[in-house]
């Protein structure tokens, strides 16, 4: 009942399964649509998420979870979801009797992220939760066991491997269009305004610009490759005078040593705008810039911006809607999802090696 | 008699003259043009750099100097030489006695610019001497010695340093453009061919693409900085069983710190190709590709490839003739080139602890 397309499942060195598309025609028609429950209403569950479910053909949102009762009440009302699905951080645990619900998404803040996965694991929910996937490795661990205990299925927000551009990018990569790979560089910043926000308190983000932004390019640098980095080196620079900056870093330089023997160079910061990814190979190069924005990404293939490529459509109508139809259709084929929580979890590890590498100032080897 | 344009001689951290331009309007008629004697009739000697001399105002070319008696005929004949002007390795010394020959230009393999710039000096001659500027920095303090003892200049050939694209970056970065500066990356990189030339033999060459190549990402990161790396962090990749790299490095990627917090991500290659300089700031970005070529640079201003910018003249009709009358005015005024040997040593001084990083792994404090 299922089937790969061309872009298919991708099966990277360390049996990462970087991209893949289920498309439609291969698809059994599922039953029902799943029921999500959106665990925190902040500006990516209530801004981006929930706008998406018009875009899904496999799921649906059925209930929220939020500290803010006139808020859930008032997001309720606008999207149809009744009044006897909402639930706050106290009665969380009691969706375990709620037949609706099928996959908690959980949007909150980094370091309730262990704590609602594995409460949601808990009471019989999949889970699909953001990136980073915790405060560390260990959380990490935590979270896969719960689920694994429970039987339930675990992603992680990963939504580039249902954009459009990446996948193009890794097929053309894959298919050896610029030769031999020998380099990547990716570049992910914004310039924080926020100085209030949650990403700079250390204790609910994990860190800085590495957590929230730096992910994007080492997520990039190993589907991209369709590698494992052997070795790390990193350099943090923070304006420590820079009261945004008081608690989490502002920039950190890591590159990243693959086995094939490609280098890749990245960059994460908080004071800069930039979104980039480079593939070099001996015969010309792939560019995406931006390369993971939520809208109007470009990808160049070739040697320098001569060639713009217009990628064919993604899994679904959206990266969003591609990702959340994804987890429902692993739920209802009883399959893993491209990106599970073990898939965060080699992030973790890495990200931990680049602060460890950052503060000790050496290179810092990778478990393979 | 010497003013500088706007655009003038920029004082940077180490005392570093970054970039130069004396305006024609504000220099003394030279009472006659310096004769340059050209060392090594190899590619760039020969192709680049000969054909420059009718773009010159106060340089002309007088004598040769070549291993090859025929070539160096025939070149003499094309380019108005006369034939007493014509020397071997063997007789090279007796340029002392040759009035026509104010400045001798070393366009040979590395492992010949000590001991031509030494015996150049000791014939009573001032020297141009190509990048980069030695085998070692212990080469390089030798050769400043040597013109310092003999009371000549010594100039080294980054031509960049007169290039409209770069001398505008540079402005530009400097009156804060792009704000804050926090980020700097430069690759430079192209696909060897030529498996037997002298560049891939290390003792000809001292090494591989970072001296070629790379050399030109650390120049960039420390003039559009104006300031001097306090650290670096260096990776290398070759492939040793490719027959073009069994003597020298293929890829090498190094970071370099900055006093000011800027972070410099640099790439150097003999396996693809890329000519590219990024500068970030909290504000926008400066962005030059291709960045250092021989024609056709471009550069780009705020944020993304929207502005792109056409840089006003430089100080020469091309590049290399700006880099040829720097010279012949420094001469003719007494004044100390902007890109002197002390410049040349920073560079291979770095290289160096590039190269030491690279082989152990670990970071290496640079001396200020």
């Amino acid at each position: 009942m299922i089937d790969l397309d061309r872009r298919g499942v991708i099966l990277a060195g360390g049996g990462i399964l970087a991209a893949a598309t289920m498309g439609p025609a291969v698809w059994a028609a599922p039953q029902r649509k799943l029921g999500y429950a959106i665990v925190g209403l902040g500006s990516y569950g209530l801004g981006v998420i929930i706008p998406q479910f018009k875009n899904c053909r496999d799921s649906r949102l059925v209930a929220l979870v939020s500290g803010d009762a006139a808020k859930a009440r008032r997001v309720a009302a606008e999207y149809s979801v009744p009044e006897r699905n909402l639930y706050d951080y106290k009665n969380f645990d009691s969706i375990r009797d709620n037949p609706d619900i099928d996959i908690v998404y959980v949007c909150l803040p980094v370091s309730m992220h262990a704590e609602y996965t594995i409460r949601a694991a808990q009471a019989g929910k999949h889970v699909l939760c953001e990136k980073p996937m915790a405060l560390s490795s260990a959380e990490c661990e935590a979270m896969i066991a719960a689920c694994a205990k429970a039987g339930r299925k675990l992603m992680i927000g990963y939504r580039c491997h249902f954009e459009p551009t990446n996948l193009e990018a890794i097929r053309r990569a894959r298919a050896g269009e610029i030769g031999k790979l020998r380099y990547f560089r990716s570049e992910h910043g914004f310039v924080q305004g926020n100085a209030n926000g949650w990403r700079l308190r250390k204790a609910m983000s994990g860190g800085g610009s590495l957590m929230d932004m730096g992910i994007y390019a080492l997520q990039a640098a190993r589907y991209m490759t369709g590698e494992e980095p052997i070795a790390v080196y990193a350099t943090e620079r923070t304006d420590r005078s820079d009261p945004r900056f008081r608690e989490v870093e502002d920039m950190i330089a890591f590159d990243l040593e693959f086995p094939s023997g490609v280098l890749a160079s990245c960059m994460s910061m908080y004071s800069a705008n930039q979104n980039h990814i480079l593939l070099m190979g001996d015969k010309g190069r792939i560019e995406l810039e931006p390369g993971t924005g939520y809208a109007g990404n470009r990808l160049w293939v070739g040697q320098g911006r001569g060639n713009e490529i217009t990628p064919p459509p993604g899994p679904g109508a959206t990266q969003w809607a591609g990702q959340l139809d994804h987890l429902a259709q692993c739920v209802l084929t009883n399959r893993t999802p491209i990106v599970p929580g073990e898939e965060g979890l080699r992030d973790l590890r890495i990200i931990e090696a680049i602060y460890q590498s950052a503060r000790e100032g050496r290179r810092i080897a990778l478990r393979a």
